[in-house]
């Protein structure tokens, strides 16, 4: 298996976030690439460089309206007179399907749903070769590996058609799904196991039938993203029955959790897809700083082995995962059980 | 003509908003209020208690969600680690329709539009009582007086029915011409002149035919709310026809403005409304500091004394107009010209 990463990915260097009204530093730095290197190393996986695809793939995803608006955003905003650094919004629509303004101001509330996705000035690159990144992996797996690990940096399952947030601004995991579509899987699953609700790639398939998303999560009552994730929703028009959410009590750790993935993996099964995304975030680990779920470094590595015995051919698609020692053994840890597992099913 | 204040409306004290992604001091400061007061005394207005009212009337046109969340979310926030000393939102739904979160983050996301509604220890009480001297206006006016003015602070037209935005709590405007309503006029005009779209005003009663709703403003394709104010809203359901938005170029000055208020007030005539609202921003001035149009001290006069020739009997609510040396003298313009052509009308 190979792990795919450039170093352009590091680039993108957000300073501050909003939390409850205060900044505070941004979680999402360019130190988790040499942890998650070292991971993917100690498992084993040799190190391969993204192609360059340019703006096609994405565009199978997101709108051009939004990939406009990321392509200018930054060097419009800097003709503000005393706007702040980075790109972070302060006003937002009540109802998207209004009138779309033409001021920086206006469409960052329009593409922005939350002050976690600052835009400075690389983040449009790194977005980009991150996306690059998955479908790298993508093109891997359609070409007969096995599986493929894309270790996209900045995440993406945030991310809706038009719109970023919490960290995200291409939905990788959703791009990864569509290159295997273009490139012969009739249905692909996607399956999110980052400790926050994958609502933006919820969102971008919740109408339809060919591609089911599924997420374990914790509750998103009182956690990030806080209006998406219950297990009310399940899809709409031909996509009703094809997503699948599964909220955890906070603090649930790992027989609790695998039970449910058990739940998440039967679902997958029904639904007979040709090739799996796994929205691969490690922060539901019990030392992560987010404090969601108490995920331990062995547990990763049921939740690998278990992922694996779906016997799919399989994209693994970073997501979160914050600064921890451990971050690069829970890679690891997942990256080898789920290795071992697949090749006996394969 | 009676000035309805009480000195509890002074408390509200917002420090910041985000203005481009930078915090700056807010400029909806106390002061505002004796500039005001000092021009309708200068106007010969003479002042009035406003009467206190409970929830009743502001339940009339809020959400029972959003004045709860209004109520407790000072106290909730306060229990939050380390959230900052003002509640400010940092994530926003997509659309409104979805989950309700418990959280207090979920729920500031979900009621305030942007981060120019700081809601601090004296917010709710001066919002309240800001309400009830529209409710008095109104009062006023049913019970015979041809005209009424509300010093409403903090202002209203910026507050839907479940969220607050640019300044605005309550919609002070909306309030009172319910209370006209339930007074006895079947159908209510409501003519906003602030220099900013009364988008809260307008989404209230988007779907209703008993209140005509019409803003002049400067266009928002480059100035806030950016998302609403534009000539294409013209109402929806039982309300569509019954929304006039007026759009103005950046710097629109006396002469060009009294020609659109024309057309604003003869689609008033055209709707024959038993009472009218006027939601009295005066920062349409030349010398405020949002700096959107270019009305002169002489030009608020005129603009009084053609609302007043409708002759209809009128609750004048004060919306925004920000800290200049003439904010008082503007005020005053406003309302001798307007009392002396009501006068003659009446
Ligand atoms: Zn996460
Ligand atoms: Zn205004």
């Amino acid at each position: 298996m190979k792990v795919i990463f450039n170093d352009a990915q590091r680039r993108h260097d957000p300073k501050f976030f909003l939390s409850s009204g205060a900044p505070r530093p941004n979680p999402e730095q360019p130190a988790r690439v040499d942890r998650l290197l070292a991971g993917a190393k100690a498992a084993g996986l040799a190190r391969m460089e993204p192609v360059e695809h340019g703006l096609g793939p994405i565009a199978a995803v997101h709108t051009a309206e939004y990939i406009q608006f990321l392509d200018t955003i930054r060097e419009r905003w800097a003709r503000i007179d005393g706007a702040s650094e980075e790109v972070i919004p302060n006003i937002h629509p009540d109802r998207r399907g209004g009138a779309y303004p033409a001021s920086a101001v206006g469409q960052a509330g329009y593409h922005l749903a939350d002050t976690a996705c600052p835009i400075s000035e690389h983040t449009w690159e790194s977005a980009k070769v991150s996306a690059w990144t998955a479908v790298t992996a993508a093109d891997e797996v359609a070409g007969g590996a096995p599986a493929a690990y894309g270790l996209c940096r900045p995440p993406g399952h945030h991310a809706f058609k038009d719109l970023a947030g919490g960290f995200c601004y291409l939905n990788n995991s959703a791009i990864a799904a569509e290159r295997l579509r273009a490139k012969g899987a009739a249905r692909v699953a996607i399956l999110d196991v980052d400790v926050h609700h994958g609502n933006g790639t919820q969102g971008i398939f919740y109408d339809r039938g060919d591609v089911l998303t599924v997420s374990l999560h914790a509750d998103p009552v009182r956690f990030y993203p806080f209006f998406w994730g219950y297990a009310e929703e399940r899809g709409e028009g031909a996509g009703l029955g094809a997503n699948l959410n599964i909220p955890l009590p906070r603090g649930t750790a790992d027989d609790a959790y695998l039970e449910a993935l058990e739940a998440a993996l039967k679902r997958i099964r029904a639904f007979a897809p040709d090739a799996l995304v796994v929205a691969l975030g490690l922060d539901a680990y019990a030392g992560d700083p987010f404090q969601g779920l108490a995920i331990t470094t062995e547990g990763f590595g049921r939740i690998g082995a278990a992922i694996a015995a779906l016997g799919l051919p399989s994209v693994l698609i970073q997501e979160g995962g914050y600064l921890s020692d451990e971050l690069g053994d829970n890679l690891a840890s997942f990256l080898t059980r789920f290795r071992d597992a697949h090749g006996k099913q394969g």
